[in-house]
């Protein structure tokens, strides 16, 4: 008898977790006076309340199928809302087979993995990506190879080669990760050219192709590039995005398009993980989408972060030196930072001090790197904190440098 | 170039996977006039409508919070409103650090798994036991090993043998997984005495316990047993509950209790898994549990329930054969009934002609069995179908008797 011996009984996964680095940073971003460039959270100022609680009238009109365990692949309305909305990003009204709503985008990576990943499969993903993708995929096993980006996206000409090595090395491939539009955290966008040759190298090494796109409403400048999904014609496409950027991330309410196969074995590992997604947060989105809410918030919100976007540009440009390298973002939620000889973990922990948080450059790294790197959030610090935590970033700048 | 061999790309798991049984009912069950005794769905015309509409209005007031992402282990007002309200049956109220909300118990089971099963390690289930346990389970690569139980419960006399010859076997065995009270499907209750055994026996072997209990708050005879949880002294119960049978599955919130450093890693895993459970629908639940809701309905869902357990039972006196054997569940949602001589694989086809759904036996049994078992429900169906569906169901079982 005795107390457990829990370091024994933890599987090896378990063993070896990291935390999500950025979920880790919640106790510093919440320390009273903390300007957090940090999370990618929306502007709580912004969301769109009265109308979203307007719509608990569903729960009332429909509350015996609303409050009743729902189909795993989603509330059927609002499965037919996505698909008619989403039709001309991807070139067709998707089938009710193809699309399965998630419990947030990180449910359909999750989900994903689950159905493709065995533990030692490798994924290829970008360098830098998203923290939460790399959690998610190594806590399904999978390894990683990397492909740099530049101001265009992933370079897709190294992949030829890189897929080449990994077979012969006999490793499993199973698929390439990639967000294409104001890319987490680079803030890049796949050109329409790059976005061809990754389908017919794709096609020709026949690899699937998982296309996040949480960001790709959110445009600032320019005109959108085609999707991915839009552009395949062989169902290799994998294709995600979420209510979380452009209504409310606290709903947990996204999906993920592709291939019915693939679906349909997600929806099988669903049904044992969460059964559903939550039918009363996927109702209320639902009637949130059918009144045209979000049709007429969409070029609200996109104004708000523009000019968020440009207050973090022009505060950037005051305060920060020049040797900080950075490209302005067409879109989405992020700034890119490179400061040449300084290491950005260092650097965290003096902006910390300072009263300034950010996500350090290493987070985004599958197999390391990013030392002098990181990544600002402009959409949820309020205006005049964009100036004062520029200050602040510049303040820990000159504390940290050699 | 060409079609993907999606057979090749899957997981190992995603190969194999067979559908949730109950799940997979779904198109039986919403046939044109089928009485369904087969899912453990709630009734909806007693789902406080009213009530939980009511409760919205946290999201006008508290839509800044509830709209954002929230914190990976819950919504903070929940997690004390169940610490408070669980503490009588847990002994003591329980800290945040050892208390996680989850999206659905569904869930809980699936961090569970994924914080202690490698392939290949086992979990002492019981048999019969729920089917969406076995198939999260067997997803996160568990074998199992099965224990009969009788009407009160897991027979525990049994498990030192079987602990022993398992390790013996050199299998690393992770937990012991027991639905406590009006255990699903056979509606039996582990004794007092039993529960002081097992717990014994799990100290004396050093193995962790998952105690399932969503069912405990529904008894219509008799008084309560103590949970596992507060008898236990070592920190290894693990104790999971829902709000799906109390109040409303569609909301998909659950919780889970145990030992912080297990709970910590099942964070972990959650991060990458969904990020948290829908704020939105964590606060519409906080705020009708504030609101002394769940307090005032849960009478009222007993009484409910309790008429209804008893319909079923006068039901199945009057149509089913002396030979068919069931005992009349103290509480909970179900009915187990033993045929001898006829599989219920087959009368459930038979059935679904006459147009009465069950779940057959052998759904159950996670190392094979039930043959000649079933489970009825008798939570969902109406009154007048409860006496319709076993005159459905007693021309089914003369129809497939050899």
């Amino acid at each position: 008898m005795g107390l457990l011996k829990l370091e024994v009984l933890f599987s090896n996964t378990a063993r070896g977790m990291k935390p999500s680095p950025i979920r880790e940073l919640l106790p510093y971003i919440k320390r009273p006076g903390m300007i957090s460039f940090a999370g990618g959270n929306p502007d709580p100022m912004i969301f769109p309340i009265d109308e979203f609680a307007e719509c608990s009238d569903i729960l009332a009109q429909n509350g015996k199928e609303v409050l009743q365990y729902g189909p795993t692949d989603g509330y059927a309305p609002l499965k037919d809302f996505i698909s008619r909305w989403m039709a001309p990003r991807m070139g067709r009204a998707v089938e009710p087979s193809e699309l399965l709503i998630t419990t947030g985008s990180q449910q359909g990576m999750d989900l994903l993995c689950a159905a493709l990943i065995n533990p030692g499969d490798y994924i290829i993903v970008e360098d830098p990506t998203y923290p939460g993708a790399i959690h998610t995929m190594r806590n399904r096993g999978a390894e990683f190879l990397t492909v740099p980006c530049d101001k265009d996206g992933l370079l897709v000409d190294l992949l030829p080669k890189m897929i080449e090595s990994a077979r012969n090395s006999g490793h499993a491939l199973k698929f390439i990760y990639t967000i294409v539009n104001f890319q987490n955290p680079a803030g890049s966008t796949l050109s329409t050219e790059r976005r061809k040759k990754l389908l017919e190298i794709a096609a020709f090494y026949d690899i699937i192709v998982f296309e996040d796109d949480p960001y790709g409403h959110l445009r600032y400048d320019g005109t959108d590039e085609p999707t991915l999904f839009s552009m395949d014609t062989d169902g290799r496409v994998i294709y995600a995005c979420s209510f979380s950027k452009i209504l409310a991330p606290g709903a947990r309410v996204a999906w993920i398009t592709g291939h019915k196969d693939i679906i349909r074995k997600m929806v099988l590992v669903k049904q044992g993980v969460d059964m559903c997604t939550s039918v009363v947060a996927q109702a209320l989105v639902s009637r949130y989408c059918e009144k045209g809410y979000l049709d007429s918030f969409l070029p609200k919100i996109i104004a708000h972060y523009k000019k968020k976007r440009d207050g973090m540009a022009e505060a950037f440009k005051k305060y920060l030196p020049g040797y900080v390298e950075y490209d302005i973002p067409k879109g989405g939620f992020f700034f890119w930072l490179k400061i040449p000889g300084v290491d950005t973990e260092k650097l965290f922990h003096n902006a910390i001090d300072k009263g300034v948080a950010f996500v350090h450059g290493r987070s985004f790294y599958a197999c390391g790197g990013g030392e002098n790197c990181l990544r600002t959030c402009f959409t949820f610090a309020q205006e005049d904190d964009l100036l004062e935590g520029s200050r602040r970033l510049r303040a820990a700048i000159d504390g940290t440098r050699p």
